[in-house]
């Protein structure tokens, strides 16, 4: 049951508002972390390895015995699932390569851009119960598909567990073979600085807890790239007389079922039966083995009615939602305009889990209403866009007295004396 | 003179080192700045431009009169060569936006990407002594390309001295007429938090000093996305006996004029007269108005020699400078070897300053080695991209079994329900 409802609300900064994390403390214990990998490499990776992860292993790096057994102990069934979520991901994000034409802004200038793969990154997967090895699709598949050079991949270990072998299953098929047994604030400060046993690198990727989040944002301060700031998960269903209740029930509990912090928020308009979503709600949730939990999340949830579509648009967009799920007639139409989202999922058929899992879409995605500035994961964050220039004597000679102006104007003497030196030399030549 | 010459090294670290700021003190400074602002608005932001800017002005926002003065004050000459940089800007700008395919990854599953420009977004230019316009052609024009609803500027104004005519000028030739007279740290804390006066805004934009640095930096902690991490600009070239000593000194001294801080590499092949160069040092210092400065850059500056090509790569590339020049034989094919650069010059005619201004690429660059994770500022960093998919029913049975098989697999029973909810209405229906 979701109990917070409103009515055809005005002002809306209060309901797009997600709650605030202080992260002093958090932050001290990073920094501290962070400082002394840096200093004491190795020594202390091990140091954490023990005493938070009680790890028992001679390694920190991941064997090829212990890939070759993870690989043995993953079921045909779900080494099939995997591989056909990694076809799809793949053919998304191939799609999205594409070398860019050469420009000729005046004639004898030509630029272009060329696509570089950032050459050295790192994938951090949390540990934890259930193992996110779709994660490692998300984040391994593009790295592959732009050729990143180095790509190594930190995940924790307890005592004398083995990572979870899905883990280490989708990170051969994905073609990554330096996995570290490595977690929390140090795998971040490993990869940011290096160690004796661990590659620097030069952009950090994935989800976290408090403290991998704040490692992250530290590290990003001394110039490593992270793909995103981070913040719980989050999904917003806009619904009319067109949504299905039971769908939109099992996608508000899909979320849900990610922990009391994730957003979950309802969008209506005339015409959806809550009372048959709220009946739908209870009975789905006691089927569900963490329903305590998920019904504590549905109590932080919220209900937002509009008479009006504009409206809801409107307040849809201030919200920002990391997932954007549309059950409404024309919902294409609706999709359009929208501005702000990560990943938007069109009608009755396409619900979050799909694009989470498998349908090819990137399913690392700005939470927190970053979607009002940043994109989700794709090729593009694991590239670096570098422009190139060529003029001729007569590109040159075209743009001369433009140059001369504009940097004499801002006091640059040197840089029209670039420019002025060379056409004097091509009219002594000629 | 560069006095500072290495030949054929083989430990690159020391030589691609930049300098580094201990921020910890301004910092300090900042933050307390940020948290008036955010607390005090415009009584803050009054308080800022009387006690640091000493402004004499009845309101923060430029007036309709102060921008028609400026354009008055711009000689037709200069307006002639901005108008001529900002077509060129902006054909190539123009070329980066592209809509993107719909991809079906499986029969009934298609998806997309739909880009969408940030709505509001804040540029900052810099006081000083030199107007900065070019940089305002720079962030104005990408913002314009893809649309961006809200553009604001900021930038300081001291005393009663107008802001520079060809400020005012540039902006209003891009379509920008929000303008405050706002600088530093508290243009920033305006721009990230809003004020009564000014706009909040999503993505904050430009250059600056330390504390414009800092703010940017802290800021974006909070959520604010910011085009790049900062550091003094530099230009690298490589010469070969195809570069002409002249042309190269010239480009190193147009680096050099931007002030001590600024970095002035240069890697040579065998056959580059570098006495040569040296006597134009020289010869070109003496003839530019800040010729102290500019001797004291050449002083911190570096020649690296290589007797192998392949080298030479090999450590322009672990540089990753923000401008490289390649005035060598088969500069074309250098040019494709390098993977870390913000801009790439190719050849004698292609000086950094045709880029700075006019050519049409983009001036604002990754510098300090960060080259190796980030872009240069394009139509992209006003944009975010947002996935889509639209799943029928035959797609999302296509899907079905993977989606169920990997969310059972991560515990996430729920994520399961979903598309096994459905799949089950379907199939009642049939």
């Amino acid at each position: 049951m979701i109990k917070n409802i409103y009515n055809n609300p005005t002002d809306y900064a209060a309901l797009v508002q997600r709650p605030t994390q202080d992260n002093a403390a958090v932050k001290k214990v990073v920094q501290e972390i962070l400082n002394n990998v840096k200093d004491n490499g190795d020594v202390a990776l091990w140091q954490y390895a023990k005493s938070i992860d009680k790890l028992e292993a001679d390694s920190l790096l991941v064997s090829e015995v212990e890939i070759a057994t993870a690989v043995a102990n993953v079921s045909d069934t779900l080494k099939k699932a995997i591989q056909q979520a990694k076809a799809n991901i793949t053919t998304f994000h191939a799609a999205q390569l594409k070398a860019e034409a050469k420009i000729e802004t005046m004639p004898g200038i030509t630029c272009w851009r060329k696509s570089v793969a950032i050459q050295k990154v790192g994938l951090y997967i949390p540990g934890g119960t259930a193992p996110l090895f779709s994660t490692v699709l998300m984040l391994a598949v593009p790295a592959q598909l732009v050729g990143c050079k180095e790509i190594i991949l930190c995940t924790p270990a307890k005592g004398n567990t083995p990572i979870a072998p899905e883990i280490l299953y989708t990170a051969q098929l994905c073609g990554i073979t330096k996995i570290y047994k490595l977690g929390g604030a140090a795998a971040i400060a490993a990869m940011a600085y290096g160690t004796a046993t661990v590659p620097q690198v030069y952009k950090i990727f994935g989800p976290g807890n408090q403290y991998v989040t704040v490692a992250k944002q530290l590290v990003q301060e001394t110039g490593v790239a992270i793909d995103m700031p981070a913040g719980p998960s989050e999904v917003c269903v806009m619904a009319d007389e067109t949504a299905v209740p039971a769908y939109v029930a099992a996608d508000l509990l899909s979320q849900a079922e990610h922990g009391v912090d994730s957003q979950v928020m309802l969008v209506t308009l005339p015409g959806f039966d809550i009372t048959e979503l709220q009946n739908e709600l209870t009975k789905q949730t006691a089927l569900l083995p963490r329903k305590e939990m998920v019904a504590a999340t549905l109590a932080n949830s919220t209900i937002v009615t509009f008479d009006e579509l504009t409206k809801a648009i409107e307040f849809v967009n201030e919200y920002a939602a990391e997932h954007l799920i549309v059950c409404c007639n024309n919902a294409d139409g609706i999709a359009e305009q929208i501005v702000n989202a990560g990943s938007i999922f069109i009608g009755n058929y396409s619900p979050e889990s799909v694009g989470d899992y498998a349908s090819g879409t990137n399913h690392t995605l700005p939470t927190n209403g970053y979607a009002k500035q940043y994109s989700g994961v794709s090729t593009d964050s694991f590239v670096k866009k570098i422009t190139v220039q060529k003029l001729t004597k007569e590109g040159l000679h075209n743009i001369a007295n433009t140059v001369i102006a504009m940097a004499e104007a801002e006091q640059l003497q040197a840089h029209a004396n670039a420019v002025s030196l060379r056409i004097k030399k091509i009219e002594e030549r000629i």
